[in-house]
């Protein structure tokens, strides 16, 4: 007689974000001891250390474990918590750079990694520039690690065949990731109407990267057919563009004691966003001039950013953006009809939808 | 009766230059024909090929071929030299970061990427600015592709142990150059007497990564074993010493019609070498402030240079340089004497050491 085994519960979030820190500990932890004969390394480790430590959300590994779980039901091997883990090291040279471009000064509360390096050499005749180049090398570190977690510490613990989907996947998130953000800088400080390419930026820089590509690739490492891959992307990308839109309306009506960032900031570098772009299209000629007037000044301020909130609403940029929003949402429980996932999974995915689009953080 | 075959003649540096070169362009059009979709990946995927057709030495892939061949007299199979192209993609992210980091303005005698990209978006606000953060993109994605043509172009045809010796080689590489390249920032613009900082440099910047990685990688995946890859290591390390102190020589007495770039530039931006802190060392210190007043300063002209020149002569630091070219130079060749390697092999590597320690480009 067979006995009959409950599937076990599947790990939420919180425990998938503390498996995956505990693997990024342990991988540091032996990037130190390989690297005694090199003091200097210990100022990338513990920089490193100090960014995955301080509390990022850590969407795209959870999603990839999400991905596995849609497809089954045992608990993912480490192996494949190693390759969510691989994303998080990706990301951490996204930020790192990032900070650079963006020459901000906090990430998380904390000061950014070229201004710690900076401190750092306070002695030296340029520290700022000598913060920023040695923050250059800081995140080809963190990508070059994200590989080696993968080759040098996971890859022979998967098949070939998780091999062969999970490699292609991984070059697609990280290429048009890079992509996305070119998109993003050229069309920074020079917002227009062409909602197209603020649409294009979205897919590559976000919907994709943060969404769709983790979530595929656990699945896909699960094992899952085309049919429920096609399924998965059909949710996975319009959820994707929701998030982003969200987080446009919250980068400038959210709360910033709630979202942890200033609701300045994407107005002052006049960010390329659907909600930007679409006020621009609907606008008056004098609305149109003082969006362009004030949208991308460095001193910006509260009374400025009211009159561009203004603008946003009177035009019903911001009504359109919340409608993309509930239909993206919509799209992406359509998707789940007839995707031949489990109903238990679909109700996941069907949360996540939820969350995704109704933040407030 | 069995044919008594003579092993074939090993590849020439040129034929291996031109394998690497034929590899390198069959990955990049595999790149454009995927991207098709991502019209943009063009941009980068032509500064890529530029860069790499714009007449690099080739040197490292070169010595990871010679490391084959120092253990094996069959041909180098396509996956061989495949590891070897990669080497050259992560040497091209090395390039296009650095350029970024020293603010040149041409490399290979065309301008560099932070420059082409910032004049392709002639129209932006601030194009400097615009180029120099779509370089560091740029310079991403070469590095992840670096990575990319081992794994989804490579791996498959290595055999398990190849991989197992393979990995942790080009990782060590990489992590290496990457602590070389930060030594190096934090030492130039402020050169002290300090030689065994300048040493430090020297190994990790370059003595490792382009002579004694590429040539042992080479030779651990022809299988060598532990007593011959600690021979050619013996070799490596104080030939790659000796090609740095050339190097650093032919900066400041080079003639610049060959060596292809400026005889001012390492003194203007104060490289913090093994040939200056000697001089530092041994300097009067009338000497000594003549030196630290020239140094690092970036308009030091034709007569600061003389100067400089004559004050390294004069305190002996320009003998003491050669005569340690000369000493790593004798120990590579004794490192070679009981090194269980095959006749022709020493031959080609005394051949090998005398041509990088004598060069005059």
């Amino acid at each position: 007689m067979t006995a009959v085994t409950e599937a076990p519960a599947p790990m939420d979030p919180a425990s998938i974000r503390a498996a995956v820190g505990e693997l990024l500990h342990t991988f540091l932890d032996e990037r130190e001891r390989a690297a005694v004969e090199i003091p200097e390394l210990a100022v990338f480790t513990g920089l490193l250390r100090d960014l995955l430590d301080a509390g990022g959300k850590r969407i795209r590994p959870v999603l990839c474990v999400v991905g596995w779980q849609t497809i089954r039901d045992d608990p993912p091997p480490s192996a494949v918590l190693r390759v969510a883990a691989s994303i998080e090291l990706f990301h951490a040279c996204a930020l790192i750079h990032d900070d650079i471009m963006d020459r901000s000064d906090t990430r998380r509360g904390r000061p950014t990694a070229h201004r710690v390096l900076a401190a750092r050499h306070a002695d030296h005749p340029d520290p700022a520039n000598l913060g920023t180049n040695a923050a250059i090398l800081f995140g080809d570190l963190a990508l070059g690690w994200s590989y080696d977690l993968l080759h040098l510490h996971t890859a022979q613990d998967l098949t070939p065949e998780q091999r062969a989907v999970a490699w292609p996947l991984l070059n697609a998130l990280r290429t048009e990731t890079l992509v996305g953000q070119y998109l993003d800088l050229t069309a920074t400080g020079r917002p227009t109407a062409d909602t197209g390419s603020a649409w294009r930026i979205i897919r590559y820089k976000t919907a994709r990267y943060t969404i769709e590509h983790p979530l595929c690739l656990g699945a896909a490492l699960a094992g899952a057919n085309l049919v429920q891959l096609r399924a998965l992307s059909a949710y996975a990308l319009p959820l994707g563009e929701a998030f982003q839109l969200r987080d446009d309306l919250l980068g400038v009506f959210g709360d910033p004691g709630r979202t942890g960032k200033s609701d300045l900031d994407d107005l002052r570098e006049a960010k390329h966003t659907v909600l930007v772009a679409t006020a621009l299209q609907r606008a008056t000629p004098g609305e149109a001039r003082t969006l362009q007037a004030l949208l991308g000044h460095g001193a910006l301020d509260e009374d400025g950013a009211r009159t561009i909130r203004e603008i946003l609403i009177a035009t019903g940029a911001v009504s359109a953006v919340e409608r993309a929003v509930h239909e993206r949402h919509e799209q992406a429980l359509h998707a789940l009809t007839g995707s031949r996932l489990a109903p238990g999974a679909i109700a996941r995915l069907r949360r996540l939808a939820e969350s995704v689009t109704t933040r407030n953080t």
